[in-house]
C-alpha cells in the first residue's frame, strides 16, 4: 500500500546520539539567514549569505537576533552552533522536527522548542517547529521554512515601536513567543468554527456519510493541537521560575502574561474537546431518530394496508357458498368496513403521535 | 457564511504587548464613574464627569471606591491607571474582556479579574468581566457596561449597615466579590432547573427534535460556567495565603467564607455536569424504547394478518379441483380456522408481554 | 410552573455577611435544649427552658454537652454563641443548612459541620446538618429538628458505659461523630440494595418505563451522598493533624478510626457509582436484545408466509391458459410445494438459531 | 424479600467504640492456635489448647509466630491482646472483618490488615481478612477460619529452607505477606481467563442472555479485587518508609520486592478493568450486527416477493376486460417478467453486499 | 479447554523468595556470552564459552560490557552474579521475565529492567525483557534469547564512532537504553498504521465481522505497550536524579534526552489510545447507518407495493356486483390510479431524501 503514513521516527535507527540530521520533508528549502542587531539608539538589519558573517555580532553588546530558515542546511547550523557553543544534543534537537515543546537550561543559554501552528491555504493545520536559543545578548531562532509570523516583531524593531528597543534579549524572546501564542488563538478559533459547523450540520440532519470521518478527524486534530500547546505551559512556567540571570525580573511579568494566555487557550481546547466527544453521541442519536422515522412510515403503511388486503383476500376466495358475495351492496359494505378500519388506524397512530 | 461566531481573539494579531485596546462588543457605552469615600463617621458619594476629579480622593486616608463603567473609554482608564500607578499589562487586561479569573500581585496593589454571571431577560446567560484593583486605601472596579449587582453594597455604605464602614478597603473588596459569588448561586439554580425540566421532558417522552440541541447547549453552558467560576477558587485561595499587608488578618476569615461558597457552587456544577452527560444516554434509551414500541405494532399486525391473508390466498386459487371449495360450510370453516389463528397469535403476544 | 425546585440559595441576595438567618424549611420547630454535664464520678442531665440556664455550666471543669434542636430559633443561638464567644460567621453557618462538611479552626474552639444521613419512613434519603463546636470543656451541637441518632451516646454518659466518662470533650465529640458515620453504613447499604434490585430487574427484563428514571434518580442520590460524606474525610484528617491542644494525643487514635471508616464508606460509594453508571448500558443492551427478538418474530413470519402467499397469488391469476390449473392434483401439488418451502424456511431459521 | 444482601455494617449501630465484636458469618469455627518459636539453631512447633500457653514464648529472645484461627473466639483474642499489650481498637479491628488493608503504627508494634484472596471450589472469589501484629520478637496472625496459604512458610521454618531461620520477625512477616501477594497472581490470572472466555464467546456470537449479567458480575468482581489489593501498596510503602526499628534495613529490600509485585498485579487489574468495560460495547455491537442480519433477511424476502405478489394480484383482478389475460402465453410471459424482477433484485442485493 | 492462556504467575506459588528460577518459555536457548572491553585506545571483543572466562575483565580499569543471552542458563547467571556481588533478589528478577521496567539502586551498582519491543515476522508484537547492571567500570546485560538491536552499539565500539570509546560505563548504558527507546518509535509507528488502516476500513464500510475483534486486540496491544514503556520514564527520571557517583554529571544530559523521547512516545501512545477507543463508537455508527439503509429499502418497497397490492386485491373480490369491473376501461383506469400512487410515493420518498 502506498498510502501516506504519519512518520514518527525521531531519527534513523542505530544513529549515533548527537548526530545532527534533519528529519523533516522539506529537504530543498533555500538557506535564509537574517540578523537584527539593535540597541536603544540604532539598529542594523541584514540578510546574510553565509553563517560566518554573523560571527561579528556576537562580540557587540547590543541585542542580536539571528533568524535561520531551512533546517536542511545542517552544516550551516553546526557552524552557527559551534560559534555560540551549543551542545551537540541541542543541535540534534534543532533539526529534528518531531520535538515536543521543551526547555533545556544550559549554563549560559536557554534552549527552547516551540510549535508554531497555522492553517495553510487548504485549511489544513500545519505545525512547524521553531527553536529558540536565548543568550545574554542574543536570540537565535531556527525555522524549517520561509514565511513566519514574526513580521510584527521586525516592524517593532525597525520602527522602535513599543518597548522592544529599550529592553534586552529576554524581552525579544518574549515578543517572539508571544507572537506564536497569539496565533494559537486564531487556530483554535477556526477549530471552534469547524466544530460549530459540524454540530449545526448534525442538528439540521444535513449530514452525509463523511460525518463520522469528520468527527474522527477533528478529534485527531484537537489531540495534536493539545500536544503542541500544552507542554508550552510548563516551558513558560519554567522560564518564570528560572533562577538564571538570563531573564530579568522586570521581564518576568511579561512571561506571566503569556502563561495566562496559554491557560486560556488550553481551557478552550479542552472545552472543544468535550464538545467533539459529544458530537459522536449526537450523531448516533440523529441516526436513531431517523431510523425511528423510517420505521414509523413502514409500520403505518403496513398496519393500515395489511388488514385491508386480508379483507379483500377473504372475498377473493372461490368457495361455492359465500353468502356476503350475493348481497346486493356487499361490495359497498366491504368498502365501508375498510374505510372504518382505515380511519380507526389513522386515529390510533394519531393518538400515538406517530403522525 | 454570515453566522455569528464565538470570538476568542484576545487582541489583534501583531498588536504590541501592553496596548490598551478594548476587545468587547459594546463600543458605544457611556462612560460612568462614581466614587464612594467613607470612614467610620462619614461618607461621600459622587458621580464624576471626568477621571481627573477622582484624583483628590487618592490623598485621603479614608477608604475610596471608584467604580468605572464603560471599558470602551480607554483613555479615561489609562488616565486613572496612571494616577494609581498601574502596570501597562494590567490596563491591557482590564479592557480585554476575555480574561479568565485571575489575581496578579503587584508591589502595592492586587489586580483581580472576576466574571460576573447573570441571566438576561431572554434567559441567556451573560458573563461580564469585572476587574478589581485593591490598594491600601482604595478599591477600583471596572465594568463593561452599566447595571451591576453592587446596589446592596452601595446601600450598606450609605446606611452604615453591617461592618463595612468600620473596616477598610480589603473588606470592601470582600463584600464586592461576595456579591458576585452570591449571584452564582442563582445562576446555577436556574441552570439546575433547566436540566430538571429537560430531564422530565425526556422522562415523559414529551420531546421534540431539539432535544439533542438543548442537551448540547446545556453542556456548553455548563462548561462556560465552570470556566468562569473554577479559577476564582484559586484566586481567593491566593488572597487568603497572601503575605502582602493589603489583606488584614481579621478579614481573611471572610475570604475563607467566600472560598467555602465557591467550593459549594463548584460541587453543584460538577453534579449538574454529570447529570447532563447522562441526559444523552437517557435520550438514546428513550428513542430505543420508542422504536421498540413501533416495531412491536408492526410485528403484531404483520404476524397476525400475513398468515390469514395467505389462507385467503389459498382459497382464491383457481385450480379446477379444490375439494374444500365445494364443502357447504367451507367458507365458515375457514373463518373458524382464521379466528383460531388470530386468537392464538393474540395469546402468544400477550404471553410475550408485547400487548 | 409550580413544581418543586431544588433551592441552593445560600442566603438572600444582598444579605449582609454574618447575618444569622435560618435557610431551611422547618420554620416551626420547637426549641429544645438539653445539657449533659459529667465527669468521672457524676453526671447531670437537664432539659433547659431558656438558653441562659446553660451559662452556669460554662464555668465548671466537668465536660459539658449542650444540644440545641431547632435552628429556626435564631436569637437563642445568638445568645448561646455570644456566651461561648463564637464568630458571627460561625453563627451564620450554623443556621445556614446548605453548608458542606467543613472544619474551621478558631483560637479556642473548633467549628465542625457534618451531614447526618438517614432514610425517612418513605424511603427518601434525608440529609440533616449537624454543627459541632468543640471547646476545652464543652461540646455544643446544633440540629435542625428533633430526633437524632445520639441516644446511644446519651445512654453511655448516663450509665458510664465505655470510656466516655473518663475522657474529655474531644472524646465526646468523637463518639458523636462516630455515631453519625456509623449511620452512613446503613444508608449506603440501603442504597446498595436499591441498585441490586434495579440490576436484577433489568437482568430479568422485569422493567417498566420508569427504569431510566430510577437509574437517573439513583445517580443523583449517590452524587448527593458523595457530596455529604467525602468532604468529611478532609475534616477528620484535619482534626487528626490539628496542632491545637483541644484534641489530646490519646484521642487521635479514635479519630483515625473514624477516618478509616470514612474511607471504607467512600470506596463503597465509588463502587456503587460505577455500578449505577453501568446500569444504563445494561438497560440499553436489554432494550436492543428485546428489539432483536421482536424483529426475529416479524422476519420469520414474513419470510415464511410472503413467498407462500405469492404462490397462492400465482394460481389466483385469471389467465385463460394456465396449464397447472387443469392438473387433477395441481392443488395438492401446490400444497406440497408450499409445505416444502415452509419446512425449508424453518430449517434455515433453526440453523441460524433464530428459533 | 428474603434475598441475600451484601452487608456492610461495620458493627451494630450504637455499639461502643473499642468493643471487640466479631462481624463475620462463621460463628462456629473451632479455635485453633499454633506457635512456631525458632532461632538459627532450633525451632519449636506446637498446637496450643489455650491462649495462656503462649505467654511463655513472649519472654524468649527467639522469634515467635503465633497463629490464631477463629475470629469468633473473641475472649481468647482479648486475652492474647492483653498479654501483648494491644490497643482496644486494634482488637476491634482484628475481629471486624470488613476492614480495608491498612497499617497502624503503634509504639512497640505494627498492626497490619491484609486481604487474602482465593477462589473457592465453586469458582467464587473469597476474600478473607488476615491481621498481622509485628513486635520486636514476634508475629501474631489472626485468621477467620482454618485453612490458609502459609504451609510453604511453615515448611521453610521446619526445614530451615531459605533465610527465614537466620532472620528475625520482620522477615517472617515479609514471607507471610509475600505468600498472600503471590496468591493474588493466580487470582487475577483466573479473572483474566474469565474475561478472555467471555470475550471470545462474544466474538463468536456464542452468547446467551446472561452475557450482560456476566459482564456486570465481572465488573463487580474486579472492583472488589481492586479494593482488596490497591490499599496494600500504600501499606507496604509505609512499612518501607517506616522509621521504627521493627523493620531492619536489610529486610527493606524484600518489602520493596513485594511492592513491585503489587504494582504488577495492580497494572494487570487495571488492564482487565479496561477490557471488561469494553466488553459491554462489544456486546452491543454484536447485538446490532445480529439485528442487521435479521433485518437484511426480512428486507430481501419482502423486497423480492412483495412486487411479485403485486403482479400476481394484478392478474387476479376480475375486470371484464383485461387484454393480457387472453394472450395465449400470457401466463408464461408473466412468469418471465417475474423471473426477471427476481433476478434483478438478487443482483441489486448482491451488489449491495447484503447477500 | 486447551486454549492458550496468558500466564502471569511471577513464580511458582510457595517458592522461596530469592530463588533464581527462569519463568519464560524459551527453555532451550543456547547460552551466549560476549564481552567488549575497551578504553580510548583499544578494545577487545570476545565470545566466551564459560562465565568464568569473564572474571578477568572485572579487574581491569577499562570499560567492560558483558552481554549474556539465554536466561534459562540459571547457574551461569548465578556464577556471574556472585562474581559481581549481586543481591539474590536481583538474580531472581533477571530470570523472571514478567518484571515491569524498574530501577533498583544498590550500594555499588544500579539494576535496571527494560522491555525491548519489536514486531516479529508475523506482525505480532514481542516484548522481551532486558536487564542491565551498571557498575563503576562495567555494564552487564541479560537477554532472554539471541538477536537484539544492539548491533549499532557494537559497531560504534569497534570503530570508535561517536563518543562511546571516550566515555565510561554510564555512557555505554545510555546508548544501549537509547537503542531500545529508538525502537519504540518504530513499534508505535506500526501500531499507528494498524489503527489508521482499521479506521479507513471502517470509514469505507469495508469491514468484516472481525472488526470488533481487531479493535479489542488493538486495545489490548496498546495497553501492553503502555505498560512496557510508561514505567521506564520513572526509571530514567530516577537515573537523572540519582545521587550515586555511577552516573557522571556530563552523561545526565544524555539521559535527559532519552527522557524527552519517552515523553514523546508516551504522548503518541495516549493519542493512539484515544483514537482506538473512538473506533468502537465509529463502528457502531457505521452499523447503525447500514441498518438505516436496509430499513429504508424495506420501507420503500413495502410502502409502495402494499397499497398497490391492496387495490389489486379489491378487484380480485368475487362480489356479484362490483360496478367498476364492468367498465370497459376499468382495468386501465386501475393501472392509472396505481401509477399515480406509485409516483406519489416516489416523490414522497424523494422529498424525504430516502432515495
Amino acid at each position: 500500500m502506498a498510502k501516506k503514513r504519519t512518520h514518527l521516527f525521531k531519527k534513523k535507527l542505530g544513529q549515533i546520539p548527537g548526530s545532527v540530521i534533519y528529519t523533516g520533508e522539506r529537504a530543498k528549502e533555500k538557506l535564509f539567514i537574517e540578523v537584527f542587531d539593535y540597541n536603544k539608539d540604532q539598529y542594523i538589519e541584514k540578510e546574510l549569505q553565509t553563517v560566518e558573517e554573523s560571527f561579528d555580532f556576537k562580540l557587540s553588546d547590543s541585542t542580536t537576533w539571528i533568524n535561520l530558515n531551512g533546517l536542511n542546511h545542517v552544516s550551516a547550523i553546526e557552524t552557527l552552533g559551534e560559534n555560540y557553543n551549543l551542545h551537540p544534543l541541542v543541535l540534534e534537537d534543532i533539526v529534528n522536527i518531531s520535538q515536543r515543546p521543551k526547555i533545556d537550561e544550559h549554563e549560559d543559554y536557554l534552549f527552547i522548542v516551540v510549535k508554531m501552528l497555522y492553517y495553510d491555504t487548504s485549511e489544513k493545520m500545519v505545525s512547524e517547529q521553531v527553536s529558540f536559543v536565548l543568550g545574554k545578548h542574543y536570540v537565535l531562532t531556527f525555522q524549517e521554512a520561509e514565511g513566519d509570523i514574526f513580521d510584527g516583531v521586525r516592524d517593532r524593531i525597525r520602527q522602535a515601536k513599543g518597548r522592544v528597543r529599550n529592553m534586552q534579549a529576554d524581552y525579544l524572546l518574549y515578543i517572539l513567543i508571544d507572537a506564536i501564542v497569539d496565533h494559537y488563538f486564531s487556530v483554535i478559533e477556526l477549530l471552534g468554527n469547524k466544530i460549530e459547523d459540524l454540530e449545526s450540520d448534525i442538528f439540521t440532519g444535513n449530514i452525509n456519510d463523511d460525518a463520522t470521518k469528520n468527527i474522527q478527524n477533528l478529534k485527531r486534530e484537537i489531540l495534536r493541537v493539545r500536544r503542541s500547546i500544552f507542554p508550552l505551559r510548563e516551558v513558560i512556567n519554567r522560564i518564570e521560575k528560572n533562577k538564571n540571570t538570563l531573564i530579568h525580573k522586570k521581564t518576568i511579568t511579561y512571561y506571566r502574561d503569556i502563561y495566562d494566555h496559554l491557560i486560556q487557550v488550553s481551557e478552550n481546547i479542552d472545552i472543544y474537546r468535550e464538545m467533539i466527544w459529544s458530537l459522536m453521541d449526537m450523531y448516533i442519536t440523529t441516526i436513531s431518530n431517523k431510523m425511528n422515522e423510517v420505521m414509523k412510515v413502514l409500520t403505518i403503511m403496513a398496519s393500515i394496508f395489511i388488514p385491508l388486503t386480508f379483507i379483500a383476500g377473504i372475498y377473493g376466495m372461490n368457495f361455492n357458498y359465500i353468502p356476503e358475495l350475493q348481497f346486493k351492496y356487499g361490495y359497498f359494505a366491504v368498502w365501508g368496513v375498510m374505510i372504518v378500519i382505515f380511519l380507526a388506524m389513522l386515529y390510533y397512530f394519531k393518538r400515538k403521535k406517530w403522525l
